[in-house]
């Protein structure tokens, strides 16, 4: 089976990356940067009825990626040595995500 | 009918993005945040030729998405509740912008 | 053949992305804004035994792209007149890249 597998996560505040998946401090190293890079309160922020964490987790979904299509060959996902998929979550509270796989090729 | 719809925009300034779909200052917010994490005249720009948004465009859409995957089952586009598809905009003048479609499936 | 073309680059520390393909400059202007926005030795980093340029290197990835999905008509990638696909190189030690082009369709 060749083909593609299209992982697609349906939600605005959090997201579905490939990311290295070896050394857990690469992630740590990841948070702590889009902390700084999509700070909580900016002063012009509207969008503010549900948390102080609502709007950032917008803007870091824009910034990263809601889909991820990965190549099938011999009917196994081609990720590289170093590639796995993450849920990023960008929201402080538990939410349950909903996460749709889809195959396609023969 | 299952499968996917690819969305996909044909150029190079303007971005297509998935988003938060109820609330307009959430759009209000993120372009706020864009306009100052990628700020015109920077000093050391040299593609400046076509006006001084028109660098800080192509940067914006390497940030964001060109293209969008979303799985269809049973014959519907399977976006989450609060996800809806746009045309994210990063010119000033107004500009007539192609996105084309493909369904795979069966 | 009308479908879709699946380009996938299979490292964590380098990207895939779709960006003006005429004017040089673009690229290198692109290239000085990365620099800015994800610097290195930041001293909260953790994930620094593979060097300076590492941890960066798969920030950029992950606030760029992996795949992109070009559809495909009349048998030719449907790309805008200024688009080219081009692999975005985060280390600076010279790496052999693997990509995979998966061709959907028929």
């Amino acid at each position: 089976m060749a083909g593609t597998a299209t992982v697609f996560v349906q939600h605005t505040s959090c997201s579905l990356i490939i990311m290295e998946n070896a050394d857990p401090t690469a992630r740590h190293d990841l948070e702590r940067y889009f902390d700084r890079l999509v700070p909580e309160n900016e002063p012009y922020f509207q969008h503010t009825t549900e948390g102080a964490d609502d709007m950032p987790s917008h803007i870091r979904m824009v910034l990263t990626r809601t889909s991820e299509v990965i190549p099938i060959a011999e009917s196994r996902m081609q990720l590289g040595t170093w590639q796995g998929i993450f849920l990023f979550e960008h929201r402080r509270a538990s939410h349950r995500r909903r996460v749709v796989v889809t195959v396609i090729g023969e």
